[in-house]
């Protein structure tokens, strides 16, 4: 069954009928806007991502689940970030007319598979034709009291500098799709990252990071950005960077690149005030991840890299940039 | 200048450096997600609109900061159609490479000052590269009390139907423009419509309106989610439809089709108990706008078209549908 045997309102009628109801939802699909019932006290974090066909995915790469998971994963690790429980999103979708229902069906299965295990809503969107590829562009709403919310600014010289898991995988598993490779845990980490959003919130209620960001564009560009936020610099020891076997070999002569530049791994990189650091170790292993000191916030600005021997190590690329 | 030389952070800087503080906004553009104060015991209303080159919108036909302003005016009359006061606003916008700096100086300025018109402010989004035309999505939030929301689904036999003022403008200029001209009325209805956000919000504080929708896909469409929500039926008096002289100039020998099926009008339809028509009316008309009563819901479902000689019309489409 093709999209335009069903039309526009029957695949809004579809989706609804798949969505299940919430006591902070009032109001879902089908008006001409959402109601949500805030959480007193907190603030409502708000976060966007668009992901376009061409750009940020190719279709012959994975199956239309992952892409839905992928789809709402980015946007709840940018909740994550900021220590926000993730409540509620909306989508907006684009579609090819040639687009099969079967496909529609994998993504939608994806995403709200992927919207059930971490507790958040599809309220609303909006549904249209596309006369280029397939445009997905999601908004995710958490809550957080407002004490509690952790930013990019508020990281000071001394703090100790933390990444969940591995990094560099995504960029490895991406380069491995384009090489024709199909399966593996490198493909998987590009494919399906896992938002880090019981991390981010248990960092941000016990008040262990001074700052944190979503490693999207690469360690070294959101490194750049808490630095930049904050007002400081910071002291990277490479040797300490997490890098996965898979990653390792595959990586060639220049181990760090990927894992300095390639983005996408949806790790969180944060800052822990000195002192803390064992604290913090134990609930993020809690919690069945591991969290790598890979570094120090230093007083004045830029990013010193220290490769395995004690030398100055400099990067051939920082990070993504979508005009550059 | 090209996007190219700005680069994404750099276009994201210009972007942040142009909009105000809100005391409403304790985090907005630079940080993972935004964080906004919700006002106490309102409800949080949210909606998304894609608009999409070649489909939505042909950058021939207006220029920039048209494009901008209706960008978020559709976004707006959806919050309207609800009764909600608009607050903030994301905007996620992929660009082809090609574009230049000039026109996305002209967008953002357009949707700023529609912004600040309607007293919204500018959190976060997206920025990304299209390999495709030119896309925009934009996610915008309104407050209202819960017993004042408006909704589609609360429209009962006796209601007096109401639409603000003229209908089919649109469409008439869409076809205007498609055939080469561009100015006047016609044509600035279609460009650069006037989301009735006053309107939406009086008629919800001063509880007169039972059911509400802002009129996207057509009269007959719109009209139509009513009756299905509602569970009840309508009887539109055609005569009564309030049409431009400009409309009724172009409108050749059937005038009621484009203003049945048009769409885009983004005017208010809504639905006013039996005897605070008058009321409403004046209301209404201290903000500046007419409101014209077109039928009365009836019980039942389906619509009853009634045509100036009292008998049935029969509609060649009823209104838009992106798949159909």
């Amino acid at each position: 069954m093709r999209l335009a045997e069903l039309g526009e309102f029957g695949l809004i009628d579809r989706i609804a009928d798949k969505v299940a109801a919430s006591s902070s939802v009032p109001l879902g699909i089908g008006d001409d806007a959402a109601a949500l019932l805030p959480t007193p006290e907190t603030l409502t974090l708000i976060t966007s991502d668009m992901l376009l066909e061409g750009v940020h995915f190719d279709l012959s790469f994975g199956d239309p689940q992952s892409l839905g998971r992928k789809s709402l994963s980015v946007n709840l690790s940018d909740l994550a970030a900021m220590g926000a429980k993730p409540r509620h999103f909306l989508l907006s979708i684009a579609l090819p007319r040639e687009l099969s229902l079967e496909f529609m069906d994998g993504f939608m299965s994806g995403l709200l598979e992927q919207a059930e295990r971490f507790g958040v809503t599809l309220v609303g969107g909006d549904t249209c034709a596309s006369k280029g590829g397939l445009a997905i562009s999601i908004t995710a709403l958490g809550e957080q009291r407002p004490e509690r919310v952790v930013k990019r600014s508020g990281a000071a010289a001394g703090d100790l500098i933390y990444l969940t898991g591995t990094v560099g995988d995504a960029a490895a598993g991406l380069r491995e799709l384009r090489a024709g490779v199909r399966g593996g845990f490198l493909v998987a980490r590009q494919l399906d990252p896992q938002p880090r959003v019981a991390a981010g919130v248990a960092l941000a209620e016990a008040g262990l990071a001074s700052a944190m960001i979503d490693v999207s564009d690469g360690v070294l560009g959101d490194l750049g950005h808490i630095c930049e936020r904050s007002g400081v610099g910071a002291r990277l020891d490479l040797a300490r960077l997490p890098l996965s076997e898979e990653y390792r070999a595959t990586s060639g002569a220049d181990p760090y690149a990927l894992a300095l530049s390639g983005g996408e791994d949806y790790e969180l990189l944060f800052c822990v005030p000195k002192g803390r650091g064992g604290e913090m170790e134990a609930l993020v292993a809690g919690l069945g991840l591991t969290a790598t000191r890979i570094g120090e916030i230093v007083e004045g600005s830029g990013l010193q890299l220290i490769d395995a021997d004690g030398g100055a190590y400099l990067p051939a690329q920082r990070g993504f940039d979508h005009f550059g």
